[in-house]
Protein backbone atom coordinates (compact mmCIF):
# COMPACT_ATOMS: atom_id res chain seq x y z
CA UNK A 1 0.00 0.00 0.00
CA UNK A 2 1.81 2.64 -1.76
CA UNK A 3 -1.12 5.46 -1.03
CA UNK A 4 -3.69 5.06 1.24
CA UNK A 5 -6.73 5.62 -0.33
CA UNK A 6 -9.69 7.66 1.09
CA UNK A 7 -13.46 7.71 0.47
CA UNK A 8 -16.31 10.48 0.59
CA UNK A 9 -17.55 8.24 3.79
CA UNK A 10 -14.22 8.87 5.77
CA UNK A 11 -14.09 12.77 5.86
CA UNK A 12 -15.81 14.05 8.97
CA UNK A 13 -14.88 17.75 7.56
CA UNK A 14 -13.41 19.08 4.74
CA UNK A 15 -10.24 18.34 5.31
CA UNK A 16 -10.17 15.62 8.18
CA UNK A 17 -10.54 11.92 7.55
CA UNK A 18 -10.97 9.06 9.78
CA UNK A 19 -9.84 5.99 8.86
CA UNK A 20 -11.14 2.64 10.11
CA UNK A 21 -11.15 -1.12 8.21
CA UNK A 22 -7.76 -2.72 6.81
CA UNK A 23 -6.76 0.90 5.62
CA UNK A 24 -6.28 1.25 9.59
CA UNK A 25 -4.50 -2.07 10.02
CA UNK A 26 -1.91 -1.33 7.22
CA UNK A 27 -1.45 1.92 8.54
CA UNK A 28 -0.61 0.81 12.19
CA UNK A 29 0.96 -2.36 11.31
CA UNK A 30 2.93 -1.61 8.73
CA UNK A 31 3.51 2.20 8.38
CA UNK A 32 3.09 3.20 12.33
CA UNK A 33 3.20 6.55 12.12
CA UNK A 34 3.47 9.16 14.96
CA UNK A 35 1.37 12.05 15.19
CA UNK A 36 2.36 14.58 12.95
CA UNK A 37 3.96 12.01 10.55
CA UNK A 38 2.43 12.61 6.78
CA UNK A 39 1.15 9.81 4.94
CA UNK A 40 0.30 9.63 1.21
CA UNK A 41 -3.17 9.88 0.18
CA UNK A 42 -5.50 9.90 -2.51
CA UNK A 43 -9.26 10.44 -2.57
CA UNK A 44 -10.97 7.21 -4.72
CA UNK A 45 -11.37 8.77 -7.92
CA UNK A 46 -9.62 12.57 -7.12
CA UNK A 47 -6.65 13.81 -6.37
CA UNK A 48 -3.68 12.51 -4.30
CA UNK A 49 -1.66 14.36 -1.70
CA UNK A 50 -0.93 13.91 2.23
CA UNK A 51 -2.54 12.90 5.31
CA UNK A 52 -0.98 14.22 8.49
CA UNK A 53 -1.82 12.06 11.41
CA UNK A 54 -3.74 13.83 13.84
CA UNK A 55 -4.21 11.57 16.53
CA UNK A 56 -4.80 7.64 16.81
CA UNK A 57 -6.58 5.82 19.31
CA UNK A 58 -7.27 1.57 18.96
CA UNK A 59 -9.62 1.54 16.26
CA UNK A 60 -8.76 4.19 13.95
CA UNK A 61 -6.72 7.42 12.85
CA UNK A 62 -7.50 10.87 12.12
CA UNK A 63 -6.02 12.69 9.26
CA UNK A 64 -5.77 15.90 7.83
CA UNK A 65 -5.86 15.85 4.41
CA UNK A 66 -4.49 18.24 1.67
CA UNK A 67 -5.37 17.20 -2.08
CA UNK A 68 -2.93 18.89 -4.57
CA UNK A 69 -1.89 16.61 -7.61
CA UNK A 70 -3.54 15.01 -10.07
CA UNK A 71 -2.94 11.04 -10.01
CA UNK A 72 -0.80 9.52 -12.48
CA UNK A 73 -1.53 9.72 -16.11
CA UNK A 74 -3.59 6.60 -17.11
CA UNK A 75 -2.55 4.31 -20.06
CA UNK A 76 -4.72 5.09 -23.58
CA UNK A 77 -5.61 1.64 -23.78
CA UNK A 78 -8.64 -0.61 -23.78
CA UNK A 79 -7.69 -3.91 -22.57
CA UNK A 80 -10.01 -7.22 -23.69
CA UNK A 81 -8.95 -10.20 -21.95
CA UNK A 82 -10.22 -13.29 -22.11
CA UNK A 83 -11.28 -14.64 -18.57
CA UNK A 84 -8.74 -16.26 -16.79
CA UNK A 85 -9.04 -18.84 -13.97
CA UNK A 86 -9.72 -17.28 -10.60
CA UNK A 87 -6.10 -17.15 -8.87
CA UNK A 88 -4.38 -15.70 -11.95
CA UNK A 89 -7.78 -13.15 -12.18
CA UNK A 90 -7.17 -11.63 -8.84
CA UNK A 91 -3.56 -10.93 -9.95
CA UNK A 92 -3.90 -9.74 -13.30
CA UNK A 93 -6.88 -7.48 -12.01
CA UNK A 94 -4.12 -6.02 -9.57
CA UNK A 95 -1.62 -5.96 -12.70
CA UNK A 96 -3.88 -3.74 -14.39
CA UNK A 97 -5.02 -1.32 -12.16
CA UNK A 98 -1.13 -0.94 -11.26
CA UNK A 99 -0.54 -0.51 -14.31
CA UNK A 100 -3.20 2.13 -15.26
CA UNK A 101 -5.71 0.79 -17.56
CA UNK A 102 -9.11 2.24 -17.09
CA UNK A 103 -11.52 -0.41 -19.56
CA UNK A 104 -11.23 -3.71 -18.63
CA UNK A 105 -13.25 -6.31 -20.82
CA UNK A 106 -13.30 -10.13 -19.38
CA UNK A 107 -14.67 -12.14 -22.07
CA UNK A 108 -15.39 -15.67 -23.06
CA UNK A 109 -13.50 -17.64 -25.68
CA UNK A 110 -13.96 -20.82 -26.78
CA UNK A 111 -10.17 -22.15 -24.37
CA UNK A 112 -11.81 -20.18 -21.44
CA UNK A 113 -13.31 -23.13 -18.88
CA UNK A 114 -16.81 -22.73 -18.70
CA UNK A 115 -16.55 -22.96 -14.70
CA UNK A 116 -14.12 -19.85 -14.44
CA UNK A 117 -17.84 -17.56 -15.61
CA UNK A 118 -19.01 -19.20 -11.91
CA UNK A 119 -16.09 -17.78 -9.47
CA UNK A 120 -17.18 -15.96 -6.44
CA UNK A 121 -14.58 -13.64 -7.60
CA UNK A 122 -16.53 -12.06 -10.26
CA UNK A 123 -19.52 -10.81 -8.12
CA UNK A 124 -16.96 -10.09 -5.24
CA UNK A 125 -13.79 -9.66 -5.64
CA UNK A 126 -13.19 -7.72 -8.83
CA UNK A 127 -12.83 -4.07 -6.76
CA UNK A 128 -11.02 -5.31 -4.09
CA UNK A 129 -8.37 -6.64 -6.22
CA UNK A 130 -8.75 -3.12 -8.70
CA UNK A 131 -8.19 -1.43 -5.48
CA UNK A 132 -5.08 -3.34 -4.21
CA UNK A 133 -3.59 -2.18 -7.42
CA UNK A 134 -4.50 1.42 -7.06
CA UNK A 135 -2.83 1.33 -4.28
CA UNK A 136 -0.13 0.12 -4.75
CA UNK A 137 0.44 2.02 -7.71
CA UNK A 138 -0.64 4.86 -6.09
CA UNK A 139 -3.20 6.14 -8.29
CA UNK A 140 -6.88 6.69 -7.38
CA UNK A 141 -9.28 6.66 -10.60
CA UNK A 142 -10.89 3.26 -10.35
CA UNK A 143 -10.84 1.17 -13.24
CA UNK A 144 -14.34 -0.17 -15.05
CA UNK A 145 -14.53 -4.26 -15.79
CA UNK A 146 -17.21 -5.05 -18.13
CA UNK A 147 -18.12 -9.11 -18.30
CA UNK A 148 -18.81 -10.64 -22.14
CA UNK A 149 -19.98 -13.71 -21.67
CA UNK A 150 -20.79 -14.11 -25.70
CA UNK A 151 -17.84 -13.49 -28.05
CA UNK A 152 -19.58 -13.64 -30.98
CA UNK A 153 -22.00 -10.79 -30.33
CA UNK A 154 -19.44 -8.80 -28.45
CA UNK A 155 -17.05 -8.48 -31.35
CA UNK A 156 -19.74 -8.05 -33.79
CA UNK A 157 -21.78 -5.44 -32.30
CA UNK A 158 -19.87 -3.97 -29.50
CA UNK A 159 -16.28 -4.17 -30.50
CA UNK A 160 -16.55 -1.72 -33.25
CA UNK A 161 -17.16 0.88 -31.05
CA UNK A 162 -14.44 0.05 -28.61
CA UNK A 163 -12.37 -0.01 -31.42
CA UNK A 164 -12.87 2.59 -33.55
CA UNK A 165 -10.20 4.96 -34.55
CA UNK A 166 -7.49 3.22 -32.11
CA UNK A 167 -4.88 0.61 -32.62
CA UNK A 168 -6.35 -2.33 -32.54
CA UNK A 169 -4.00 -5.07 -31.39
CA UNK A 170 -4.25 -9.17 -30.71
CA UNK A 171 -1.92 -10.69 -28.62
CA UNK A 172 -1.43 -13.92 -31.59
CA UNK A 173 1.94 -15.43 -31.99
CA UNK A 174 1.06 -16.85 -35.32
CA UNK A 175 0.76 -14.95 -38.60
CA UNK A 176 1.54 -12.12 -36.56
CA UNK A 177 4.10 -9.53 -36.97
CA UNK A 178 6.28 -8.31 -34.22
CA UNK A 179 4.99 -5.91 -31.17
CA UNK A 180 4.92 -2.19 -32.93
CA UNK A 181 6.86 0.47 -30.76
CA UNK A 182 6.14 2.17 -27.94
CA UNK A 183 3.50 5.25 -28.74
CA UNK A 184 1.48 7.00 -26.79
CA UNK A 185 -1.99 6.74 -28.56
CA UNK A 186 -5.43 4.88 -27.67
CA UNK A 187 -5.01 1.19 -28.32
CA UNK A 188 -7.09 -2.05 -28.08
CA UNK A 189 -5.63 -4.97 -26.77
CA UNK A 190 -6.73 -8.20 -27.01
CA UNK A 191 -5.02 -11.43 -25.47
CA UNK A 192 -6.36 -14.37 -24.94
CA UNK A 193 -6.31 -17.66 -22.80
CA UNK A 194 -4.12 -20.13 -21.79
CA UNK A 195 -4.02 -21.84 -25.15
CA UNK A 196 -4.71 -19.08 -27.11
CA UNK A 197 -7.87 -18.01 -29.11
CA UNK A 198 -8.93 -20.28 -31.35
CA UNK A 199 -8.49 -19.43 -35.51
CA UNK A 200 -11.82 -18.61 -35.99
CA UNK A 201 -11.88 -15.84 -32.76
CA UNK A 202 -8.30 -13.97 -34.33
CA UNK A 203 -10.26 -14.36 -37.98
CA UNK A 204 -13.28 -12.38 -36.22
CA UNK A 205 -10.95 -10.15 -34.43
CA UNK A 206 -8.77 -9.12 -37.81
CA UNK A 207 -11.93 -8.55 -39.30
CA UNK A 208 -13.02 -6.12 -36.95
CA UNK A 209 -9.73 -4.70 -37.56
CA UNK A 210 -7.22 -6.15 -35.12
CA UNK A 211 -3.68 -6.79 -36.04
CA UNK A 212 -1.89 -9.85 -35.19
CA UNK A 213 1.09 -9.31 -32.81
CA UNK A 214 3.78 -11.54 -31.13
CA UNK A 215 6.69 -10.45 -28.64
CA UNK A 216 9.05 -13.21 -29.64
CA UNK A 217 8.96 -16.59 -29.52
CA UNK A 218 8.38 -17.49 -25.84
CA UNK A 219 4.78 -18.78 -24.72
CA UNK A 220 4.52 -16.38 -21.66
CA UNK A 221 1.50 -17.22 -18.87
CA UNK A 222 -1.03 -14.16 -18.54
CA UNK A 223 0.25 -12.30 -15.72
CA UNK A 224 3.80 -11.92 -17.22
CA UNK A 225 2.34 -11.49 -20.83
CA UNK A 226 -0.07 -8.44 -19.49
CA UNK A 227 2.39 -6.27 -18.47
CA UNK A 228 5.49 -7.54 -21.21
CA UNK A 229 2.67 -6.40 -23.62
CA UNK A 230 1.47 -3.07 -21.93
CA UNK A 231 5.47 -2.29 -21.21
CA UNK A 232 6.10 -2.71 -24.98
CA UNK A 233 3.34 -0.41 -26.74
CA UNK A 234 3.33 2.85 -24.19
CA UNK A 235 6.20 5.08 -23.39
CA UNK A 236 7.32 6.18 -20.01
CA UNK B 1 3.36 -27.04 -20.29
CA UNK B 2 3.93 -25.84 -23.64
CA UNK B 3 7.41 -28.43 -24.36
CA UNK B 4 7.93 -31.36 -22.31
CA UNK B 5 11.09 -31.26 -20.87
CA UNK B 6 13.60 -34.25 -21.17
CA UNK B 7 16.00 -35.33 -19.28
CA UNK B 8 18.56 -38.27 -20.00
CA UNK B 9 17.60 -40.42 -17.75
CA UNK B 10 14.24 -40.94 -19.53
CA UNK B 11 16.16 -42.20 -22.74
CA UNK B 12 16.14 -45.82 -23.58
CA UNK B 13 17.99 -45.94 -26.67
CA UNK B 14 19.06 -43.36 -28.62
CA UNK B 15 15.91 -41.72 -29.90
CA UNK B 16 13.48 -43.65 -27.24
CA UNK B 17 12.32 -41.88 -24.03
CA UNK B 18 9.62 -43.60 -21.31
CA UNK B 19 8.51 -40.56 -19.87
CA UNK B 20 6.81 -41.30 -15.99
CA UNK B 21 5.84 -38.62 -13.12
CA UNK B 22 4.57 -35.44 -13.30
CA UNK B 23 4.99 -34.70 -17.06
CA UNK B 24 3.17 -38.12 -17.55
CA UNK B 25 0.14 -37.18 -15.56
CA UNK B 26 0.18 -34.23 -17.31
CA UNK B 27 0.67 -35.30 -21.18
CA UNK B 28 -2.22 -37.74 -20.42
CA UNK B 29 -4.61 -35.46 -18.33
CA UNK B 30 -4.32 -32.18 -20.48
CA UNK B 31 -2.76 -33.38 -23.79
CA UNK B 32 -4.81 -36.73 -23.93
CA UNK B 33 -2.62 -38.05 -27.53
CA UNK B 34 -3.27 -40.96 -29.49
CA UNK B 35 -0.54 -43.26 -30.63
CA UNK B 36 1.17 -41.20 -33.56
CA UNK B 37 0.39 -37.88 -32.54
CA UNK B 38 3.61 -35.76 -32.37
CA UNK B 39 4.36 -33.47 -28.79
CA UNK B 40 6.43 -30.50 -28.54
CA UNK B 41 9.42 -31.72 -26.37
CA UNK B 42 13.20 -30.71 -25.63
CA UNK B 43 16.18 -32.24 -23.93
CA UNK B 44 16.81 -29.98 -21.20
CA UNK B 45 19.88 -27.59 -21.83
CA UNK B 46 19.47 -29.52 -25.15
CA UNK B 47 17.85 -29.11 -28.46
CA UNK B 48 14.03 -29.08 -29.14
CA UNK B 49 11.88 -30.82 -31.56
CA UNK B 50 8.81 -33.35 -31.66
CA UNK B 51 8.06 -36.88 -29.41
CA UNK B 52 5.70 -39.50 -31.27
CA UNK B 53 4.25 -41.46 -29.32
CA UNK B 54 4.94 -44.99 -29.47
CA UNK B 55 2.73 -46.68 -27.03
CA UNK B 56 1.63 -45.52 -23.94
CA UNK B 57 0.42 -47.75 -20.27
CA UNK B 58 -1.28 -46.45 -17.06
CA UNK B 59 1.95 -45.31 -15.30
CA UNK B 60 4.11 -44.30 -18.56
CA UNK B 61 4.77 -43.20 -22.47
CA UNK B 62 6.66 -44.38 -24.66
CA UNK B 63 8.06 -41.56 -27.54
CA UNK B 64 10.07 -41.13 -30.41
CA UNK B 65 11.75 -38.17 -30.15
CA UNK B 66 13.78 -36.21 -32.97
CA UNK B 67 15.17 -33.03 -31.66
CA UNK B 68 16.58 -30.75 -34.80
CA UNK B 69 15.89 -26.77 -33.53
CA UNK B 70 17.76 -24.58 -30.84
CA UNK B 71 15.97 -23.55 -28.05
CA UNK B 72 14.73 -19.92 -28.22
CA UNK B 73 17.52 -17.04 -27.92
CA UNK B 74 17.91 -16.23 -23.77
CA UNK B 75 18.18 -12.77 -22.77
CA UNK B 76 21.77 -11.03 -22.52
CA UNK B 77 20.88 -9.74 -19.28
CA UNK B 78 22.14 -10.97 -15.75
CA UNK B 79 19.70 -10.09 -13.29
CA UNK B 80 20.23 -9.50 -9.16
CA UNK B 81 16.77 -9.63 -7.11
CA UNK B 82 16.19 -8.59 -3.85
CA UNK B 83 14.81 -11.60 -2.85
CA UNK B 84 11.24 -11.53 -2.36
CA UNK B 85 9.12 -13.11 -0.10
CA UNK B 86 8.42 -16.70 -0.63
CA UNK B 87 5.15 -16.75 -2.44
CA UNK B 88 5.86 -13.82 -5.12
CA UNK B 89 9.89 -15.79 -5.38
CA UNK B 90 8.15 -19.24 -7.14
CA UNK B 91 6.35 -16.53 -9.46
CA UNK B 92 9.06 -14.31 -10.23
CA UNK B 93 11.62 -17.51 -11.03
CA UNK B 94 8.64 -18.79 -13.60
CA UNK B 95 8.89 -15.72 -14.99
CA UNK B 96 12.52 -15.09 -15.27
CA UNK B 97 13.15 -18.72 -16.41
CA UNK B 98 9.99 -18.04 -18.90
CA UNK B 99 11.31 -14.89 -20.35
CA UNK B 100 14.49 -16.51 -20.86
CA UNK B 101 16.91 -14.71 -18.22
CA UNK B 102 20.46 -17.16 -17.32
CA UNK B 103 21.79 -15.97 -14.47
CA UNK B 104 19.93 -14.97 -11.25
CA UNK B 105 21.46 -13.57 -7.80
CA UNK B 106 19.16 -13.39 -5.32
CA UNK B 107 20.39 -10.66 -3.15
CA UNK B 108 20.12 -9.68 0.46
CA UNK B 109 19.35 -5.99 0.84
CA UNK B 110 18.75 -3.68 4.23
CA UNK B 111 14.50 -4.05 3.32
CA UNK B 112 14.49 -7.85 2.89
CA UNK B 113 13.19 -9.83 5.61
CA UNK B 114 15.63 -12.22 7.42
CA UNK B 115 12.97 -14.70 7.50
CA UNK B 116 12.96 -14.98 3.50
CA UNK B 117 15.98 -16.38 3.88
CA UNK B 118 14.95 -19.39 5.87
CA UNK B 119 11.99 -20.33 3.42
CA UNK B 120 12.48 -23.70 2.43
CA UNK B 121 11.88 -22.68 -1.40
CA UNK B 122 15.51 -21.95 -1.50
CA UNK B 123 16.33 -25.41 -0.95
CA UNK B 124 14.06 -27.44 -2.82
CA UNK B 125 11.57 -25.25 -5.16
CA UNK B 126 14.34 -22.96 -7.10
CA UNK B 127 15.01 -25.83 -9.55
CA UNK B 128 11.34 -26.50 -9.60
CA UNK B 129 9.73 -22.92 -10.41
CA UNK B 130 12.77 -22.97 -13.15
CA UNK B 131 11.43 -25.88 -14.70
CA UNK B 132 8.25 -24.42 -15.12
CA UNK B 133 8.87 -21.43 -16.17
CA UNK B 134 10.82 -23.14 -19.14
CA UNK B 135 7.99 -25.67 -20.20
CA UNK B 136 5.75 -22.76 -20.23
CA UNK B 137 7.95 -20.54 -22.63
CA UNK B 138 9.02 -23.78 -24.64
CA UNK B 139 13.08 -23.38 -23.65
CA UNK B 140 15.32 -26.19 -22.22
CA UNK B 141 18.73 -23.61 -21.40
CA UNK B 142 18.05 -23.97 -17.39
CA UNK B 143 19.09 -20.97 -15.19
CA UNK B 144 21.74 -20.39 -12.86
CA UNK B 145 20.55 -19.06 -9.55
CA UNK B 146 23.17 -17.73 -7.23
CA UNK B 147 22.23 -16.94 -3.06
CA UNK B 148 24.08 -14.03 -2.16
CA UNK B 149 23.26 -13.23 1.81
CA UNK B 150 25.83 -10.35 2.36
CA UNK B 151 25.15 -6.93 -0.09
CA UNK B 152 28.30 -5.28 0.99
CA UNK B 153 30.66 -8.02 -0.10
CA UNK B 154 28.56 -9.12 -3.18
CA UNK B 155 28.61 -6.04 -4.61
CA UNK B 156 32.50 -4.77 -3.82
CA UNK B 157 33.89 -7.87 -4.72
CA UNK B 158 31.91 -10.04 -7.11
CA UNK B 159 29.17 -7.31 -8.89
CA UNK B 160 32.45 -5.15 -11.05
CA UNK B 161 33.35 -8.56 -12.49
CA UNK B 162 29.83 -9.66 -13.41
CA UNK B 163 28.81 -5.77 -14.43
CA UNK B 164 32.06 -5.46 -16.24
CA UNK B 165 31.56 -4.37 -19.84
CA UNK B 166 27.83 -4.44 -19.58
CA UNK B 167 25.02 -1.94 -19.56
CA UNK B 168 24.56 -1.81 -15.93
CA UNK B 169 21.14 -0.70 -14.77
CA UNK B 170 19.13 -0.63 -10.96
CA UNK B 171 15.83 0.28 -11.32
CA UNK B 172 14.86 2.86 -8.90
CA UNK B 173 12.44 5.64 -9.05
CA UNK B 174 14.32 8.52 -7.56
CA UNK B 175 16.85 10.60 -8.86
CA UNK B 176 16.41 8.22 -11.87
CA UNK B 177 16.41 8.46 -15.71
CA UNK B 178 13.71 6.83 -17.75
CA UNK B 179 14.56 3.33 -18.97
CA UNK B 180 16.69 3.02 -21.72
CA UNK B 181 15.10 1.93 -25.26
CA UNK B 182 15.04 -1.66 -26.26
CA UNK B 183 18.61 -3.03 -27.03
CA UNK B 184 20.09 -6.34 -27.55
CA UNK B 185 23.38 -5.88 -25.91
CA UNK B 186 24.54 -7.67 -22.35
CA UNK B 187 23.08 -6.15 -19.67
CA UNK B 188 22.99 -6.13 -15.77
CA UNK B 189 19.57 -4.97 -14.19
CA UNK B 190 19.00 -4.58 -10.20
CA UNK B 191 15.75 -4.80 -8.95
CA UNK B 192 14.86 -3.85 -5.50
CA UNK B 193 12.79 -5.25 -2.84
CA UNK B 194 9.40 -3.49 -1.91
CA UNK B 195 9.70 -0.61 -0.59
CA UNK B 196 12.84 -0.49 -2.34
CA UNK B 197 16.66 -0.16 -2.02
CA UNK B 198 18.08 2.27 0.58
CA UNK B 199 20.32 4.89 -0.55
CA UNK B 200 23.23 3.45 0.58
CA UNK B 201 22.45 0.81 -1.32
CA UNK B 202 22.18 2.36 -4.83
CA UNK B 203 24.85 4.65 -4.03
CA UNK B 204 26.99 1.27 -4.06
CA UNK B 205 25.55 0.82 -7.27
CA UNK B 206 25.95 3.37 -8.47
CA UNK B 207 29.78 3.27 -7.98
CA UNK B 208 29.91 0.37 -9.26
CA UNK B 209 28.69 1.73 -12.59
CA UNK B 210 24.61 1.05 -12.36
CA UNK B 211 22.42 3.69 -13.71
CA UNK B 212 19.37 4.31 -11.73
CA UNK B 213 16.16 4.38 -14.28
CA UNK B 214 12.59 4.38 -14.00
CA UNK B 215 9.64 3.20 -15.65
CA UNK B 216 7.48 5.36 -14.78
CA UNK B 217 5.78 7.12 -11.61
CA UNK B 218 3.42 4.09 -11.13
CA UNK B 219 5.16 1.88 -8.21
CA UNK B 220 4.92 -1.77 -9.61
CA UNK B 221 5.49 -5.49 -7.10
CA UNK B 222 8.16 -7.20 -8.25
CA UNK B 223 6.25 -9.46 -10.60
CA UNK B 224 4.76 -6.97 -12.81
CA UNK B 225 8.59 -4.74 -12.73
CA UNK B 226 10.09 -7.88 -13.94
CA UNK B 227 8.30 -8.41 -17.03
CA UNK B 228 8.17 -4.73 -17.53
CA UNK B 229 11.37 -4.20 -17.20
CA UNK B 230 12.78 -6.98 -19.42
CA UNK B 231 10.27 -6.14 -22.07
CA UNK B 232 11.54 -2.45 -22.19
CA UNK B 233 14.80 -2.90 -22.12
CA UNK B 234 15.80 -6.19 -24.92
CA UNK B 235 13.84 -5.91 -28.41
CA UNK B 236 11.21 -8.91 -29.61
Amino acid sequence: MNLILLYDSDYISKDTVVIRDRRFQHITLIQKPQVGDSLRVGLLNGQIGQGTVLQQSRNDITLQVRLDKEPPAALPCTLLLALPRPKMLKRVLQSLAAMGIKDIYLINTYRVDKSYWGSPILEQQINEQLLLGLEQAGDTLMPTVHLRKRFKPFVEDELPDIAKETRALVAHPYNATPCPAARKTATTLAIGPEGGFIPYEVEKLNECGFESIHIGQRILRVETAVPALLSRLFPV
